[in-house]
């Protein structure tokens, strides 16, 4: 469809690997990729509630991006950036829309015309109606406290490899005074198990589990050449228990 | 290949998601997407008597474009539409072939280099020797019929989220007298099950069944955030029943 | 991260689909996909390594081609060809990198900058610092052998269909004195199984063994519409005995 309306604009096709339903997967993957991408036009669509009363949105980043897909949080996390969303659109009835428009295919009919024709140049306004960006749906994501000297983190996201992303920061790990070398005690669903904080999957024999920072600035859990998400029973929003083994 | 022979032309990759072996998987969804994308030479390879004496053909169709790929019926939904095939060729012995051609990789050998002369502007006369149009393989579907108040339908195809798409269209429905939030009776292989005639899966609550006319107007089953097709143990040419639930 | 520095360049995507950590199977893939693309720099990133000592390289082949990834073997087979590796650069501290180097996705932060550097136009010797050629990692491969009327083989690689590739070539086949039609035995870890030489899967019937010579001139085994490795628990690395059927 982009192709038709817009046979000259370059497309990028970042992945069809989203996990079926997973709007935070989603968030998280396009919030991660973007910094990496030229500014342009950013197509993402999770939609579980296609053809029910969810708005279709296009939103204008301050720094120049435009963001194009279901307003149920999937582009929530890629404006939530220094500047925000400066301009919303609810393109529902676009005139840009496919007719007839499908119940249930919207990705076809409705998002990628519209996108199509902001790439070849259309201006956002007049790709449909004018919204308050302030109302737009914001993904919540669950929140890591440290108390009484351990972290109570939660699992983001569990990529194909089984590693878990978890809503630490390097500051966390800090604050427990866990640096490179330590030994962490992770405990979960499945257990309770040891690892060592590390750089990279390397630093630790194959089959042991490592705690390092991800290519997202994110902490992450991975077992070297294994799976840590099967091995620890986790899946998004599981509570883990994070502290310095003793 | 394509790249090589002609490093100028656009290349959209649909899919490399067909079942294997799956003729009709690949006819259904060739014919499904070429509406959608801009007119031109279209390839499309599920091929499991490759290196047999099954024939590589190229065929023009009546709205100008030029259809790539084993005659074996995976090119046949495509031109089946007003006009239909007005040209066909066969291109086995091809002079774009890629010389050794291999045994079982018509692909890279054959159909990519044939494509790729025909994009840059190759004369489809000279891809090989003219045969009868009207003696190409053609697929031979299913077909819904109504009697007694039921519906007598197949699966056609399942994607892959499980949703099932039958050879039922909306004029049968009509037949059936059912319209917009009817109640639904199905039969099939697995036993029988209630569920509702919608527009789009979130009308109906997650784990119920859904018969909804899907984006290429065919009538689907699925369970809204479910996989119909394992819940009803469908596959595709299973027999279904459908009527009204009394 | 290509697409921002050399917005220019076209991209082709060979494949995402090589097994977790499989640098031969990469190596391989790479090895044989190459001699059917045109001339340009090629990134391979199977990496295991990432972020520990392993060294990252950029390498001009005798072909003008250049391979750009971790120095692991995963390259090593795509430059075994007439002319080798004319030129080796360690790229580890490249200044084409994306600072900060995250500690486990080079492929993002080194490999894919580098590479598109290079594309758009960049001279290979300023990628890095300039290292012995001979000194890359090479990987090495099991090597089959006949004796005493029978061919000691390994299978090489399991593609997605589970078809067997193996280190044999045509030359052992003569030395056997196995030709099309004749009968073959093959003992592996499941057991000894017969089947038949022939050109391509439609030469035999459904559900049987066939020992062929694939698309890019190994000698392998399938069976047609069936999966060869799991039918006969075939492992790369395995060995396997292959002797005319008495």
């Amino acid at each position: 469809m982009i192709r038709r309306i817009a046979p000259d604009v370059p497309i990028v096709d970042v992945t069809h690997g989203i996990v079926r339903h997973g709007i935070r997967h989603g968030a998280l993957v396009l919030a991660a990729s973007l910094p990496y991408m030229p500014v342009g036009v950013h197509v993402a669509v999770v939609d579980p509630q296609v053809g029910s009363e969810r708005r279709a949105v296009a939103v204008r980043c301050a720094d120049g991006r435009l963001l194009v897909g279901p307003d149920n949080g999937v582009l929530s996390l890629a404006w939530d950036r220094p500047g925000g969303a400066v301009e919303a659109i609810d393109i529902s009835r676009s005139p840009h829309r496919l007719e007839p428009v499908s119940a249930t295919f919207h990705g076809r009919d409705l998002f990628a015309p519209v996108a199509a024709h902001l790439a070849a140049g259309a201006e956002l306004a007049e790709a449909g109606d004018p919204i308050d960006a302030g109302g737009l749906v914001v993904l919540e994501l669950p929140s890591a406290r440290v108390e009484g000297g351990e972290a109570v983190a939660h699992a983001l996201v569990v990529d194909r490899f089984g590693n878990v992303a978890l809503d630490l920061r390097h500051e966390h790990l800090l604050e427990l005074g866990l640096t490179l070398g330590s030994r962490v005690s992770v405990e979960g669903p499945g257990g309770r198990r040891e690892g060592t904080v590390v750089q990279t999957f390397a630093d630790v024999p194959p089959g042991e589990l490592l705690l390092y920072e991800d290519a997202w600035d994110a902490v992450a859990l991975a077992i070297n050449r294994g799976d840590a998400a099967a091995d620890l029973a986790l899946r998004p929003d599981d509570e883990l228990r994070i502290a310095p083994a003793t």
